[in-house]
């Protein structure tokens, strides 16, 4: 380099104008697949602009799985920034990338129309533009536009005035023709980025999990005996039935009731702890049926609208055919024995991890890939996963990636309840959705904060929360000993905050509320190490809350995705007002309002200016109440709410603009 | 890919855990150098995990221009986040990159502090812990640490009890050794990413912009004749002289006054009209001197402490000598005329643009190459780019990048007065500030706004704003007929709002206010064209206002660079307050509150609560006005203000605590 460097020092892009940057959607510059949902338009933004006053000319290459690429024109919104769109029509992954040039003819055109008739430079000026259009003619060969070409050359030789030439070179259709057959040297090419397009059920989910093996008729529950609960989740709206590990539970070391280290007879152990001689990850815990049973259960399920989430929890126990067939597959420690998963003091000797860092972890990755293309194979095609931020990165990423370039359809949930940006990692690298922190977010503050970061643009291109207000290992402090209206607001905020959660039930309708122990979060007689019985035709149950507000999910666009969350000021911090918007304008706006405090009524105003919402200044809004179905008129931007968290945690509100006039009855609509 | 792939098909960094993310600073994820000035701690950052709980080891390794690679430990500071810090002490590109793996000894070490003496599994953990001390004392070699480990192991086996063992394994001096010592495998390494560190002249200056030629004792100035303008300057405080074009300026359509299309006899043209028979870039302009005049002009100003920087305007006079032996290097018309600058109907005859994309643009790179390490030779080391927005990109970042190569300590600004997007480019590129919009932005919202985007942290890395109330090509319609408040103000702003500012005199000190016409943002007579004699003793100049402020810049750490300004709320929207404070938190911090009326007294409340500026609660400030001398007390969050124009444009703060007690006399510090 320097003073008498060599022409060679010079790269060869010296004559490329056009920078690209700023390429939106892209995860961490393009590493990581952007994800979107079936039937969303894709927008695709950049910056994009020349030196000097040229024009410039910017195309969206994209192409749909195996599918053909397809070129577009992106337009100009301002501020150098250029938009594309294509609609996601199928599930896959959707390349793109943008390609740009300076428009000759365009930024020649442009001067044209600035330049006065009587310009001295005029026919110096033309006879540029006319060598553009003769380049674009020779090259566009049998095509049309070469014809229309030469005719255009035809009329402008004959036109006979400075003005007649302005209207030939001026013409729409010559631009137009132009904008296809003009040269496109020394263009510039981004790299190529990813959309991962999922089916609907990655954007949109109510989940219920529950123990097949508490409803017994009598004794140890058969995956046989379910139907009576799976037409009860049928009949709360929910749409995934996610199931614990159904497979054969290992017995070395088997923990008993509420954790204890020894089980007593009749125990029936942790499903997490996977394996025994009947079989490992593939085969089928004898005690709730066969294969064939699964497959009626997957049957049933559907025949009610309900699909089946399995759980993946890549771990044996000391039982699990694994262990003498590939001991190789775990650590040893220095006296030859194998590891099994302890955080010291604590030791979970019924549980040995795979060691992901031992050499054969090729064949490692090879065989846990069978294992989800096993039950694929069943017909399940969404799996929870246990742990994930437990094995590496990598083997995630390599398996969704394989996995889902056979079978797009699959999803995969990541149960990572561990640090933000190893759950974020584990989105960006496949994961379709992610559990959160909600469980834990309890004031307005914290909600509100949370809620930001999820949706805030930076994250909701990778990130799909997935939120429970419990889970089998988790009854939240704020529901120990906790009454009804308590778990109808941690309900309520659920179903309303994400467009997709969960509940672990009966525990959570049934109002389930004593912990293994002060200072414990854990669930006393906790269904993942005993059977339990519940009477889910209690009268305090949430049941028909929950059915309720997973009617009004889906009844309502707004509330099935996540990207329009905004929240809303109010004077009373126990009041938390958020809104959702149909992503596409169509449909009503949701309005929540909810009391924070399940023990005493609050009230205050809460600021949602209904010009914001588009409302015209000084229309009402009949603010319909979904929950309770009281109908209340709202007009400007402060609005009295009071709440009784005896009656309700809250407001759903539709809010409805006057779509007639007082001739008729029925004013909003 | 898919179920029966073959074992190829899984990349081999398999069993690479560690992931790195978020390095800071990144200009573009890395693509451009990030900007710093010698002197600087630079704090590198970057976001740090692998799966599972094991301890990472993270460490920072960095190399000064042409140096060494060193290597430090980098330290978590909390979700996930590491640090590491180097200080800038060279000018030129540092280079600098993250390496991470798992610690596998801390980790054990970890687990050993939290297991007890009598754990069944101790002597097994102990056997861990110990191989991975003979692997490290087998890798250390003749290492001194091995000498270390070897006598560890020695304690080891002689320790007789489990306590014992405890106190030999987690000893700190151990874990030190360890942290050299240790095994780091299947480790990552992030990208090589650069930092470009500055001498302080490309942080903080005061600039002067004026045409020697009308500083004539009769008629055309000479350089000669500048030595009084010099001392003038000097005695205003500025740290750099600025020269338009000083090259020879071409005849053949040279342009009278006020841009007349047709000079008249003994009219002396414009400068950016460069080149004629007497010799193009790399002359000088006879009627200026002779380049030894223009050596001791520059010997003269450094001996004033002035640095000259020089404009680079890469365009040419149609007389310019590469008309003549490098054609090639301009665009021709299909008549074979050279086409001049021309934005329809405006016309430049009087210059040639070069062509970019011409066939022989290597030899035109490498020619304009030539012209600025021309100067360079003549002592010059900043240069002040004319419109770089109308070459190409790539030009610029293989000129700017070859050149300060062999010459780190020159510096670039961009006169880029073009669009957002733009501008930015060419400082990522490698521009070392850039002209800004401040010359346009009037309203405290325009400010704020303006100035929060400029200094926030995703620009701060790339972009140094360099602001001018005034330039000769623009005098902005609110200085059109406006009095000496009015400038006095713009002056104030400028000159504290930004470490880089310049103005463009004597016309600004001298409250030239004439615009060439209505609707016109040029100056009427501009210097441009025509020779103007100036009157810099004038009573009603601003030279002491303008002595005073760049006094107290010089006094002032907080006021030398742009990362800490901060904006704070007013009651009046007249009142603009603002902040700055010494980025290592060493001398004073300063507040300014300016009156943006400069023709009515305003006042009102400024919301600025000591206890954010580190006042413990309670405790007064002394608000010492650096303008007035005055000094006020202040105490709490909210302070009234009163400003009147016709005294100041407002206040410029130091703040001072108590720094005695009553018992002294002079109580602030």
């Amino acid at each position: 380099m320097g003073g008498g460097a060599p022409e060679e020092a010079i790269g060869v892009q010296g004559r490329t104008r056009v920078m690209i940057e700023g390429i939106t959607p892209a995860v961490d510059g393009g590493r990581f697949a952007a994800k979107r949902i079936i039937g969303d338009s894709v927008a695709v933004e950049a910056d994009v602009f020349a030196d000097g006053h040229d024009a410039v000319a910017v195309v969206l290459l994209w192409r749909p799985p195996a599918g053909e690429w397809h070129e577009l024109r992106m337009v100009g919104v301002g501020n150098d920034r250029y938009l594309g769109r294509f609609d996601a029509t199928e599930i896959g992954r959707y390349g793109f990338f943008i390609s740009a040039w300076v428009d000759r003819f365009e930024s020649w055109r442009r001067e044209l129309a600035r330049r006065p008739d009587d310009d001295p430079d005029w026919a110096s000026a033309l006879a540029v533009g006319r060598d553009l259009i003769e380049v674009a003619r020779a090259g566009a060969g049998e095509h049309p536009d070469g014809l229309l070409l030469e005719a255009v050359l035809v009329a402008l030789a004959d036109a006979p005035t400075a003005g007649a030439q302005r209207v030939v070179m001026l013409d729409e259709a010559l631009a137009a023709i132009m904008e296809r057959q003009g040269a496109r040297d020394h263009g510039t090419r981004s790299d190529e980025m990813v959309i991962r397009v999922e089916r609907p059920r990655a954007g949109y989910g109510a989940w219920y999990e529950f123990f097949p093996r508490s409803f017994g008729r009598n004794g140890h529950g058969r995956l046989k005996d379910c139907l009576p609960m799976l037409r009860y989740i049928a009949s709360m709206g929910f749409q995934v039935v996610y199931l614990p590990p159904i497979s054969p539970i290992g017995r070395t070391h088997r923990k008993g009731a509420n954790n204890a280290p020894l089980a007593a007879e009749g125990d029936v152990g942790s499903p997490w702890a996977i394996g025994n001689e009947e079989g490992g990850h593939k085969a089928i815990e004898p005690a709730l049926g066969t294969l064939a049973d699964f497959q009626w259960f997957l049957r049933e399920a559907a025949a009610l609208n309900l699909e089946v989430a399995l759980d993946l929890a890549f771990q044996c126990s000391p039982d699990h055919p694994y262990v003498r067939e590939h001991p190789e597959w775990f650590r040893h420690r220095p006296d030859g024995s194998i590891q099994y998963a302890e955080n010291p003091p604590k030791k979970y000797q019924d549980i040995y991890p795979l060691h992901f860092e031992c050499a054969d972890w090729r064949a490692l990755w090879q065989e846990l890939k069978t294992v989800v293309l096993f039950w694929i194979g069943q017909g399940v095609r969404i799996f929870r996963v246990d742990n994930p931020h437990t094995k590496p990165f990598a083997f995630w990423e390599w398996l969704i990636d394989t996995v889902t370039a056979q079978h797009p359809d699959v999803l995969f949930l990541s149960e990572a309840f561990t640090r933000p940006k190893v759950m974020n990692r584990l989105c960006k690298l496949g994961f379709s959705y992610s559990y959160t922190y909600f469980t834990w977010r309890v004031s307005r503050y914290e909600i509100t904060q949370y809620f930001r970061e999820l949706t805030a643009p930076s994250m909701r291109d990778f990130f799909r929360p997935h939120v429970w207000p419990n889970t089998p290992d988790i009854l939240p402090e704020h529901l120990q000993g906790a009454g009804r209206s308590a778990f109808a607001l941690r309900f309520v905020l659920a179903a309303t905050l994400a467009a997709n959660y969960g509940i672990y039930g009966p525990a959570f309708e049934l109002l389930d509320c004593e912990p293994l122990g002060p200072g414990k979060e854990e669930y006393r007689d906790s269904e993942k190490y005993q059977l339990r019985h519940w009477d889910i035709h209690r009268e305090d149950s949430l049941r028909p809350l929950i059915a309720r507000v997973n009617a009004i999910r889906d009844a309502h666009v707004a509330l099935q995705s996540d990207g329009s969350l905004r929240f809303h000021e109010t004077t009373n911090e126990q009041l938390l007002c958020y809104s959702k918007t149909p992503p596409d304008g169509t449909g009503h706006a949701t309005l929540m309002i909810m009391n924070l405090d399940p023990y005493h009524r609050q009230n205050g105003m809460v600021h949602f200016p209904l010009e914001d919402a588009g409302f015209p200044r000084g229309e009402a809004a009949q603010m319909h109440d979904l929950l309770s179905d009281a109908r209340y008129i709202w007009i400007g931007t402060d609005h009295y709410v009071d709440l009784d968290p005896a009656m309700a945690p809250g407001h759903i509100f539709e809010l409805k603009r006057r779509a007639r006039t007082e001739h008729h009855f029925d004013y909003y609509a």
